[in-house]
């Protein structure tokens, strides 16, 4: 196939920006190639928001031909949590068709080279990040993230995570060279010459299984891993959040038959309603690699099941955030009232349960009680949604009938310090929006215990009342080695007890924000910088991104001969 | 703890050989700072040729005692393949006292950092490598290895392979500063300013489930990437291959305590006859890593129930040379006649099956038939090995009596092309020494197929005809992907042939050695250079030595604030 776009021209395109972050991944210091801004969008054939919002709603209601082989039908039926119908078809495949036309596209791509792989990758990206308005969109109309939320976190920032996998991907394939010369001296003999060479090779199609909340943003590392290290990448959305995936596949596709490669070294598998599609594909013999975000339950029957692949997964953890005392009380507030908050609790990062001695906390504003906590935290997530429009720009929608289920549960599981009020959204009243509950629970009681030690996936959390400070350390230790935890936070004044808070984290793998109180929230992580998960607690077996989540997709192998 | 030696003084001594190491894994050039020949020790503090025998004859029939915690009896019972009983007293352990100890040991080691971590290890290599010659009576002893066998692949080939995992560990390891300063601008208001802490912390402890064959050089990678990546080390060596990794056990005891870490970091857990005790280990949930080399059947069982470790595993592959045509007949019977001998074929890199067309081959010296290159090979093997010196010296003995059961075996599955000979040893008359057996077989048999597509560990080759070259490239596919192989090996004049089995071991995952006529073997591979399987195909889930080994040995942990 001809090339419409060589390798080169990606290369002396895309080089800079890949040289950008493989030094950014050193140092972790900022940087995005992504504009956070709306408004930064719309030059450089790039759509801005009307055109991106155009181009959204010309998709609604449409089906969305991806010209894949094996499509056997047609499958739609995802509503947005917004109320509002997508009716958007997409191809269903016969894997018996499509994953032998994946198979036949991997030899050339494993070819093509790591860098040559790199920078296509990040024309797929460019192109993405072009269209960023219109994603935005279909990541809000999926995930029930807030308009900005799913501009920036579905944007520009799982773009970055993207990217991040890619630059990882291609330092360790680089590592070593693709020839060798060995000369091994032999006394008063000729030395033995050999010449060797090394070529990554993918180790087969990588399913990436995608979650309801972050279609994009948990997707993007392990689908860009894959095929930068060249394996050929099958794409199974949630089946209610299928759109930003698809959109995905759609560019990938394109950009990999304009370079002259095959289009099917990326494909969507859509299923249908209840046919369990994850876990046919997931223990097919050709499917070499899993990633996967979602429930612990599925998580671990892949890892027991899908034993001819290497499977990555973020599972469900418990949250802890830690009070012992603070020098800034406010800020320490309306930091956690933040958290708390922002897409009404359902990112796998939100703080769920607050520890706080039951004889108080000592602040910047004095000693305070345990109840004083729990209802001056009360009160500023209040304060911060008091506003309808506000709070309907943070909340967004809650993404599926199940988290309002629990929700309404929660309640019931000890005195309520903040009920959840239902709030209006003027522009999709369909849309279901609630905002956070907070329930007292006595943390030395064991049916209390049973209550905050399980993940209670939403706008839900604990204010646990423990015995002391010790006794949060060691409840923080157990929750993390025994449920997982993707973040701690913890909120202290005493050097000491900041460093028996560290040693847990270290000693139970557990990513570390400590007394935060400005604009970076405990749940939130830039790309580049800040790991995602650890990898080495029960919330997740692979951290975003390192070494480790890129070094298995691909081996290396040999061939050497006398020179 | 005072320590004897600080970890500055480490560093100055070890640095520079870390540094070249670090280097030599990017370039894949040859280096080694472990001399091979005999006669480069006894000089700084390096034991000579009769000092190392004396230490190992002094160490014969007394009591090792490693002053383990949880020490309850003592194990003995290794019979050297060359009859003789080593009679040593190995410490059973209580794994209830042993392994929290261990743990108890891990923080400061993990507070240590890497670099630190790293001149540790490479002190032990070190002092390790000073007692070469004692090592290699202790392998020779327990392995069957010829002593030069022993002395080289044993010493400093083994030494290599612990300091190429020390390096991998340490790039790993430093590819995340320790801390960064993370600021992010905020258009007109002040930026967003994080610190953060990155910090390698250890999976936990490591058991290293050793092999009876090449105990030092399957054992150290693994071992040494677990220690150098923070975690603490458990030893269990193989039953009939104790003294080398009980040495290297003492040899790490005796620096960590003079380093100043607690020596119970690295620990031996020998065992009871029939006591099953990697079973009991595996599965402890303390341990959270095991490498181990050794049967299919328990390295599978290990990969299945292991749950809570990262398992690293070698098992059986059956490895192919194929015969297409040659530009140097001579060349090839000999090198292959020297592959098939080298330690009676006990190794896991060894060829079993030949696959040879039935219409027979082109050479330098005229075409030759199937016969004739078979008769050819037997008879360049029976050169090698007439005389009986020279037999001994390469062949060594018999590992254990599985291997002669099945030599014995072996000659009944087809026409006997070169028989096995029995060989005396009149050093050692107790050792059990025999030439290779080479098997004709039809390849296009299925009963054929059932034989040579088992692997016959030992000294046994069969020899089989193919219908055509196509063929041979078919099977060898096959082979690879059903049964797995840790090398192949090929010879041909035809660049069409050999891009075709190039081809085959791109996609199937194995390493090539193509047209090997000298004195570089299919069945051998060099640190830093070569890898050593894989870690694509059935024959082990990893390689020696790359990211993918040690990358996961550890996770990194983030504390950030706000600056």
């Amino acid at each position: 196939m001809a090339a419409a776009v060589t390798a080169q021209q990606l290369i002396e395109k895309h080089r800079p920006t890949l040289d950008q972050a493989l030094e950014t991944i050193r140092t972790r210091a900022f940087w995005s190639p992504h504009p956070e801004h709306p408004k930064a969008y719309g030059e450089n054939g790039s759509l801005d928001a009307a055109a991106g919002k155009a181009a959204f709603d010309a998709i609604v209601s449409t089906r969305l031909d991806l010209d894949q082989p094996g499509t056997d039908g047609w499958v739609s039926g995802e509503t947005s949590p917004y109320g509002i119908e997508l009716g958007v078809e997409y191809p269903h495949a016969d894997p018996d068709v499509l994953l032998p036309a994946m198979r036949a596209a991997l030899p050339a791509w494993r070819d093509a080279g790591a860098e040559t792989r790199a920078v296509v990758c990040l024309e797929i990206l460019s192109r993405i990040s072009a269209r960023t308005h219109e994603f935005a969109h279909a990541v809000m109309h999926t995930s029930g993230q807030a308009f900005m939320m799913a501009f920036q976190a579905g944007g520009p920032h799982a773009q970055d995570r993207g990217l991040e996998a890619v630059a990882y991907a291609y330092v360790e394939q680089t590592r070593t060279p693709d020839s060798a010369d060995w000369s091994k001296p032999q006394g008063k003999r000729d030395p033995l010459n050999l010449r060797k060479q090394f070529t990554p090779v993918p180790r087969g199609i990588a399913l990436l299984v995608g979650c309801n909340t972050f279609p994009t943003w948990n997707g993007y590392p392990g689908l860009f891993a894959s095929l930068a290290t060249g394996n050929p990448v099958l794409v199974k959305p949630h089946p209610r959040a299928v759109l930003p995936l698809a959109l995905t596949v759609q560019v990938a596709r394109e950009v990999l038959a304009e370079t002259g490669f095959d289009p099917n070294l990326m494909a969507l598998a859509a299923e249908q309603p209840g046919e369990g599609l994850a876990k046919t594909l997931a223990v097919r013999p050709e499917v070499r690699i899993i990633d996967y975000t979602g429930s612990t339950s599925f998580g671990d029957w892949l890892e027991s099941n899908a034993r001819q692949a290497q499977v990555y997964t973020e599972k469900a953890g418990v949250n802890t955030v830690v009070i012992e005392s603070t020098g800034d009380y406010k800020g320490m507030l309306s930091n956690l009232a933040f958290s708390l908050s922002l897409y009404s609790g359902q990112m796998c990062t939100t703080p769920q349960n607050l520890l706080i001695p039951r004889d108080g906390i000592t602040t910047d504003q004095g000693p305070k009680s345990y109840d004083e906590v729990v209802t001056d935290l009360a009160g500023a997530v209040d304060a911060l949604l008091r506003d309808d429009a506000r709070a309907n720009a943070l909340l967004g929608a809650l993404v599926n009938p199940d988290v309002k289920t629990r929700l309404e549960a929660a309640a019931g599981h000890g005195e309520v310090a903040l009920a959840s009020r239902e709030i209006n959204n003027p522009e999709f009243p369909g849309a279901v929006v609630r905002s956070p509950l907070m329930v007292k629970l006595d943390g030395t009681k064991p049916d209390s215990e049973s209550v905050f030690l399980d993940e209670c996936f939403g706008p839900v959390s604990f204010a646990v009342a423990v015995e002391s400070p010790a006794d949060a350390v060691e409840l923080l230790r157990r929750t993390v080695r025994d449920k997982g935890a993707m973040t701690v936070g913890a909120y202290s004044t005493s050097q000491e007890f900041e460093h028996q808070v560290e040693e847990v984290c270290l000693e139970e793998c557990a990513q570390l924000s400590l007394n935060l109180t400005g604009g970076v929230y405990v749940n939130q992580t830039a790309a580049f910088s800040d790991f995602h998960g650890s990898g080495g607690n029960p919330a997740a077996n692979a951290a975003l991104c390192d070494g480790a989540f890129v070094a298995n997709r691909f081996r290396v192998v040999e061939v050497r001969r006398e020179a």
